[in-house]
């Protein structure tokens, strides 16, 4: 019997998870929710009904695992507990700070409802927080880092946006070579900000528009580009469209640490991605999980947990026998 | 409270265990058992007793953990399941072919006694194997490659020196380069064992000896050289001893898959590990798991389990909330 699934929100992400859920035989599309018309919404998958968010209630009970495909910042904070109440669910919510208070809320209504929730699923929060789980337990005596890219970051993408005289802008986050190589050498660098990451933009100006007062107000932007070297190209719409219209994305989580009495021998557990596109990245992990889920929820398990809970063995669709034949 | 560890048989993976012990709070060495006389035998902890291995049943109650630290070949199958009689236990069985054979003793020795086990851990198997399960069911439409090295081969080391005229020799197993970064563009290529790995020999020849002859018997060994291209360097025995009297070792696991409806997007992940000291670094992924079956044995978990099956925060001295907060 195939886990049936429904997606939450239908934008990037969510059409990631249903091009991830067609390559696993195991799960089954049976409805995608929108808050939008959905006689304006056309999917991929035939034969799966479109439907307003507004009536998932009544798919109680038809849905094994409910994946949220909203954003961290207004969606998932309210969607996640509410939906908990009523189905298995699970979430990509990545506002690291605010991960326990969404923990406990989720928990709750998760309990409440007698569900299992998986939150804060993907590659960060997700596969780069479980390499710093593993490496730190391995390596006590070390020390960690996370770098980031090269990749798109929309909120930097939309704070050039934001710019007077910009029609449009893609930013990309890129891991500097340096720092990278100095942290694989086992050094245990100390490295600022600066240091770790470099910024580039690519900017489509409005005509006429003062290009040396958009590439100051870039570089000058607190938060977001002052404390980072950052490159900025003017091109064309076209180019824009043409050379950057993919959502690349990827990093590396590096520990290095120390081993023997004197503390004599070194060692560095690197774990990297480089990913064509991130929503679609982030969706094959969602999927992976959400069989666990399923699996969890049917031995019984309730309540909230996260990719650091979930036994590995649970993510996959082949038998343990033959995990352990095959990979073990 | 801490955990009570014993330490089964002291070689190199015994004193790397020992030695991880005490980078680990929460852990405490309790006995080393050894089958050769305990009076000569000199650890490096002080107030912790050397007994007989004949004797270990007399620590029955008295120890958390049972850490073996024999032998794949004849030491383990016999040992594990024998003390998982009596004991919580943990072994680095590594014979991939024979590990479904050694998990079944082990669990039902470990059934029958009322207790847990964790078999075939290290980092391969052991972090190997897991990250080729989480890529695995992360991309099912990819393709897995494992590299090892560069790193002292005991098993290649030891052919070369059972070899006549050969005193003492060390055999390097290296990943080739161009393999490696065709794999990493995710071009997913068929490649040979030969195009693969090559392996790099540090031989000291007896006086006299043909050292042609030695090189072309080497080249030329079934299943350990013929299929590689093989280097032999002859040196003395102290540039032996000076320049390759280490045990490094490391390797990397990659998986490259594609996602998206026309399987438009390709990805990357990597695992990868360089090693000062195999047996250290062994040592330490051992001991992050004793605490896991502790905890496991703890919540009424009975018989034989694989790092496949163990929840990843178990492994960490951090509590739920403080991984939660810090990690993810």
């Amino acid at each position: 019997m195939s886990i049936k699934v429904g997606i939450f929100g239908y934008g990037n992400l969510g059409r990631g998870i249903e091009s991830a859920l067609a390559q696993n035989e195991d799960m089954e599309l049976c409805a995608v929710f929108t808050r939008r018309d959905p006689d304006t919404l056309k999917i991929r998958t035939a034969g799966v009904p479109v439907c307003r968010a507004a009536d998932v209630d009544s798919f109680k009970d038809k849905i094994d695992v409910m994946i949220l495909c909203g954003g961290s910042a207004t969606d998932l904070p309210v969607q996640t507990p509410a939906l908990a109440k009523n189905f298995c669910v699970i979430d990509s919510f990545d506002t690291h700070a605010r991960i326990p208070e969404h923990l406990a809320a989720v928990d709750a209504a998760a309990r409440e409802g007698g569900h299992l929730a998986i939150i804060s699923c993907g590659w960060d929060p997700g596969m780069f927080s479980l390499n710093r789980l593993y490496a730190g337990a391995i390596l006590p005596d070390g020390k960690d880092y996370t770098f980031w890219g090269r990749g798109v970051s929309q909120g930097h993408s939309d704070a050039v946006r934001r710019i007077d005289g910009v029609l449009d802008a893609k930013q990309y986050t890129i891991p500097v070579k340096d720092a990278l190589d100095a942290v694989r050498c086992g050094e245990a660098p100390e490295l600022s900000t600066r240091q770790k990451h470099k910024r580039e933009c690519f900017v489509v100006a409005a005509e006429g528009a003062d290009k040396s007062r958009i590439e100051r107000e870039i570089k000058e932007m607190p938060n977001y580009f002052a404390d980072y070297d950052t490159t900025v190209h003017f091109i064309s719409a076209e180019e824009l469209m043409r050379d950057h219209g993919g959502i690349p994305h990827g990093g590396f989580v590096i520990r290095s640490g120390k081993t023997g009495f004197e503390r004599e021998n070194s060692h560095v557990i690197e774990y990297s991605l480089r990913l064509d596109s991130n929503p679609e990245f982030t969706a094959s992990v969602i999927v992976a999980y959400a069989r666990a889920a399923a699996r969890m929820y049917g031995e019984g398990q309730r309540g909230c947990k996260t990719v650091l809970d979930v036994p590995p063995a649970y993510l996959s669709p082949k038998s343990r026998e033959k995990l352990i034949c095959e990979l073990l």
